[in-house]
């Protein structure tokens, strides 16, 4: 049997279901909220508060493990939950979103298919490179010549980058994602794929998903072929094609036929793009399998992502509004720094239950902003994720008792009036 | 009856004592270590998190809360313990140590005896100056002419300084230090004391020592004065006299004189100053009423000091070594982020019971602290606090067995090795 399984207990409204996956590490209830644990920590919050937070499941960065400690020393801890002391299930992603927007400072420049000065098989990171060069590889940075400031160089094996640390040279394919995510060790972890600029033109997010397609595929056999690894751990497989419709579609029809263990929508450096197609594409990925919104999911997002058929998601928002003092309230968001908190003793939340809501008020949180005291931000993400995560869980009730729709319409009424 | 009363229950050696401070918020199991929460938090730990890290009470500092959010809106909140979450026993200090070392920049440069250019009585504030100029004011700065700078002015009735936060003129005299004190509404208060610079001379300090004294007859009215308060909290005084032995004997009989409800020893800019007298000051203190050593309380200190007398302990070394990983072991003080820790899967302390040791290794920590994360200080102020704590109630527990002295050499002999 493999390691990860999905039980659907209940299905609708639209492509909504609440279900389990079960993993070597526990199981998770969907729809579930699953916190980004960036470097093997959720940023300010320790794993013994995941309980409290109604935390199931984390997703730890291939990226940031692989530059620091180093997935050599993640797998001599016992792997990435040993390592940070969590008991439960972990994802790891592959690698590919950080490589291409930290690596390449999406957003700030990015053009494409300029010849190659640099041979990027040269690199200095091993990792099966084939050394073919059957296209001119894509390079994202044009001061290429002068610096390797932010850089990643895509081929048909795979990419090089530079640190966003240091700038130093690294090469990661799908066979070295895969060996990397082995070494850590999560439950559930994903084919390298390329996460392309929502800038790129049609042409070129074809051929990059078509590309994306053949590293899925290598993934897949790098992950299937290693025995003790594919027994413990279960592989995604990401859907691609930016926002182009037609391409999402063929792109889930693709990996359909891949025989991985559940499904990530990837690649959203725009929501918008993607939560409106999101139904269709799901209703080509087999509904036997979980799906997982990478990326996404502030509390309106996850709404039309589980009607969609999502069953987790990720999402970095709780706890970096958090510490900006961004806060999730039943109302709406507010800006715990506003003059208009200081003397406002209510809780954050007046219905919230996290101990942060149940223990003080929002002008004790206001003072510590203000005063620039880090209790500030890390209550402020502690409240936020219990606030994300208990949508969530109460989101799955609401499939279970068939109340769905109801759930959402007062949600939402009052959330964004 | 007192709001402030004190139980010893078992003697020895030395003035060594265990007992029991009764407060308005309950008990303080002494000897105690007094966190110190300077703006109404500890930082990065929680209120709720008090109780698994053995903390009974905590001090909290009156500059910074009258600074920010300001003492009425304390009051509003219904006094520092509401205004946190936290509702066991609480002290606030004076304002005096900060006031001076904030303000003057204690270390850098002091001048004294500079005739003042600045109406200390005209500073901004309210607080009862009296207008008053018997003595010429004593100058904390030497660029008083060019800029506010950092500037503490004394004179007989209080001090002029500016805030270390925008340099603001602000004043406080003893008898606005209690009324601050009484609005922040802590279980015990401090009488306002000067605290003199180390490096200041006999005759000053004995000046100085003075003055604390008619200061401390001042605080003292003022809180008597005040019956609501003065049936609510408790006050302490303070005994001054800097690194001189006959200054600090003569200090502790003037102040033993006066009816407080228990004693701070103050003024402790060098701890070696201080501990080696300690034992001779204590002894002109009353016997029945509970000793607080301000500022200092590292593990070797509080041997010294329980020895000498003392039965409650503040320190922010927990909190601020630990935010620079600087780590208690039985074995002596780790810097965590040191690169023989890289690899190093122990716990911080194998045999500490604190949440940190049981879940967590110290390659993860130094982990923590090399990639940035703030959960590396978080976990190592948690730790930190919990060592400390634990250690004191140890010690307590030791006297009530009569095993102080072999408890205390197990302990520094692995310790200090």
């Amino acid at each position: 049997m493999r390691p990860i399984s999905f039980e659907i207990k209940k299905k609708g409204p639209g492509l909504a279901r609440a279900g389990v996956i079960i993993t070597p590490h526990g199981l998770i209830e969907t729809p579930a909220f699953t916190a980004v644990a960036t470097k093997a920590d959720i940023k300010g919050i320790d794993v013994t508060q995941f309980k409290e937070l109604n935390l199931q499941t984390i997703i730890s960065n291939t990226y940031h493990l692989y530059l620091s400690p180093g997935e050599d020393l993640v797998e001599k801890a016992g792997g990435v939950g040993k390592f940070m002391g969590f008991d439960g299930p972990i994802m790891t992603d592959s690698g590919g979103f950080q490589v291409f927007s930290l690596g390449a400072g999406f957003g700030k420049k990015i053009s494409k298919f300029i010849s190659a000065e640099l041979d990027p098989t040269a690199a200095g990171q091993q990792g099966n490179a084939s050394g073919s060069n059957s296209a001119p590889p894509t390079i994202y940075d044009e001061d290429l010549a002068t610096s390797h400031g932010k850089l990643a160089i895509v081929d048909e094996e795979g990419v090089t980058f530079t640190s966003h640390v240091d700038g130093t040279l690294h090469r990661f394919t799908p066979e070295r994602s895969i060996e990397i995510q082995h070494k850590l060790g999560a439950d559930i972890i994903y084919e390298f794929d390329e996460c392309t600029s929502p800038t790129a033109d049609y042409d070129y997010q074809k051929e990059a998903m078509d590309r994306t397609h053949r590293w899925a595929d290598r993934s897949l056999k790098a992950h299937r072929g290693n025995i003790k690894k594919n027994n413990e751990q279960g592989i995604y497989g990401v859907v691609q094609g930016g926002q182009f419709e037609d391409l999402r579609i063929e792109s889930a029809k693709a990996l359909a036929a891949m025989d991985f263990d559940g499904y990530g929508i990837g690649g959203s450096f725009s929501k918008e793009d993607i939560l409106g197609i999101l139904d269709k594409v799901n209703r080509k990925l087999p509904e036997e399998k979980p799906r997982h919104l990478l990326g996404i999911g502030e509390p309106e997002d996850i709404f039309i992502g589980v009607e969609a058929g999502i069953d987790t998601f990720d999402c970095v928002l709780p706890t970096r509004n958090g510490r900006n003092g961004g806060l999730y309230t039943k109302q709406g968001k507010i800006q715990i720094p506003n003059a208009e908190y200081k003397e406002d003793f209510t809780p954050i939340d007046a219905e919230c239950a996290c101990f942060v809501c149940k223990n003080h008020t929002r002008a004790y949180v206001h003072h510590l902003f203000r005063t620039h005291e880090m209790l500030g931000p890390i209550l402020a993400s502690a409240h936020n994720i219990y606030f994300l995560s208990t949508l969530v869980k109460q989101i799955r009730q609401s499939i279970l008792d068939g109340s769905f729709e109801e759930f959402k319409d007062s949600f939402l009424n009052k959330y964004q009036k």
